[in-house]
């Protein structure tokens, strides 16, 4: 039985609305603002990272919310929510849905499918488990998960090849064919057309974070594609702009 | 000759940081947090909008600042800074560069060109006219605008018929022809590859608003597609997705 939350999420986006370290935006308020617009513009979820913020953002929306904590293993990637304690903080502020990292990597001693397992047995949040191959997806799925999201291809040792910057559809392929459960594709989905390939895909939802809701990345994106054309220009004939100005 | 403050914007990106009505982005520090995040992002100027929030933009960043207001013609059209007093209060500011409306309509009683040579007359701040046609822009470097930008392409009764979602390449080309003072690429310049084809047409710089600082419209971009998507699937396939996942 899929549930009633996760039948709200169902052929639709959901804003990732996270912002680390100088962001200027790395404050509840911050956030917020991001979570309301998204659902303004027809979010159908959000995703946040958290306790401070992700409980600003529970008052502040009234669709699910898909709430996580972040630190990091022992190489320095990322772990998502890894720890019961964590996961205890987000059911205390009422997420919808509990985001946890389901890769192998063990994390107080366990890998993520037990981690799911012991958290399951206590609790019965709906948890989405971020993987990043097909194996961790169906242990997860065997350990008790609800649905599972593609979010962390490319970001593990194991994946990082993978990351050419555009979405691991290859991944959402084989965990759709291969699971009963909701699969949401995550992950480096910067564009509408990237997001129509996953739904065409099977794909239950799309998360859509950077293109939306990180403003000095997308930046970066538009200064880094005229810089290089206005020093193709200038190598090309050059041109010189004083003189042709006067 | 063209000032210094235009040379520093040549060959870069602007961000326009505008937020109106409803959107949770419109106080000063909302759009104050998207001018920082552009400029940690690479952009070489900011362009903004009001006094209240041009004024904290301006004490929040270092790079050039174009400030505007905005009003209403009687047809209800977007009027960019109509009278003597909004420039006046923009100047007071301490805006680097100040956008006016280029367009034949009147406002006070007088043309885009007429305004621009009075307020020439009287200051020394640099002008940057907003145009939505060649004549426009001529008349408006005759007038004494320091710079020209294809702004209002699209949003005059003249060009409606113009705004098909890209921007008017061909008014910048045109522009870039006529004119001896540098031309902005603005108005629906969406994608890096719309920036890369400005560049290569002969525009100073571009300015980009929508895709960087309007996440709410950005999040109905991709739900639209989204939503088409899974309808489509949804009508080709009637795929019982409740059954499947049981």
């Amino acid at each position: 039985m899929i549930n009633s939350i996760l039948y709200q999420l169902k052929g639709g986006l959901i804003v990732s609305c996270q912002a680390e370290a100088d962001d200027p935006f790395n404050s509840p308020i911050g956030v917020t603002l991001f979570a309301k617009a998204a659902v303004m513009g027809g979010a159908y979820g959000i995703r946040s990272e958290g306790i401070e913020k992700t409980k600003m953002i529970l008052s502040n929306v009234s669709v699910p919310v898909i709430g996580l904590t972040k630190s990091t293993f022992e190489d320095g990637s990322v772990k998502i929510t890894g720890s019961m304690k964590e996961v205890e903080s987000l059911i205390e502020i009422g997420c919808h849905v509990i985001a946890i990292d389901g890769t192998m990597r063990l994390r107080e001693g366990v890998s993520g499918p037990d981690f799911i397992s012991h958290v399951k047995e206590k609790y019965k949040t709906i948890i989405m488990a971020d993987v990043s191959t097909l194996e961790e997806g169906i242990a997860c799925v065997e350990a008790g998960a609800d649905c599972i999201s593609t979010t962390l291809s490319g970001y593990t040792s194991e994946t990082r090849d993978l990351n050419n910057g555009k979405p691991d559809f290859e991944l959402l392929k084989n965990l759709v064919r291969r699971i009963k459960k909701p699969v949401f594709a995550e992950g480096r989905y910067n564009t509408p057309s990237d997001c129509v390939q996953a739904i065409k895909l099977g794909a239950w939802a799309v998360v859509v974070g950077t293109a939306i809701t990180r403003p000095r990345v997308v930046t970066s994106w538009f200064v880094e594609a005229i810089e290089k054309a206005a020093l193709d220009i200038i190598s090309d004939e050059n041109r010189d702009w004083g003189g042709a100005f006067d």
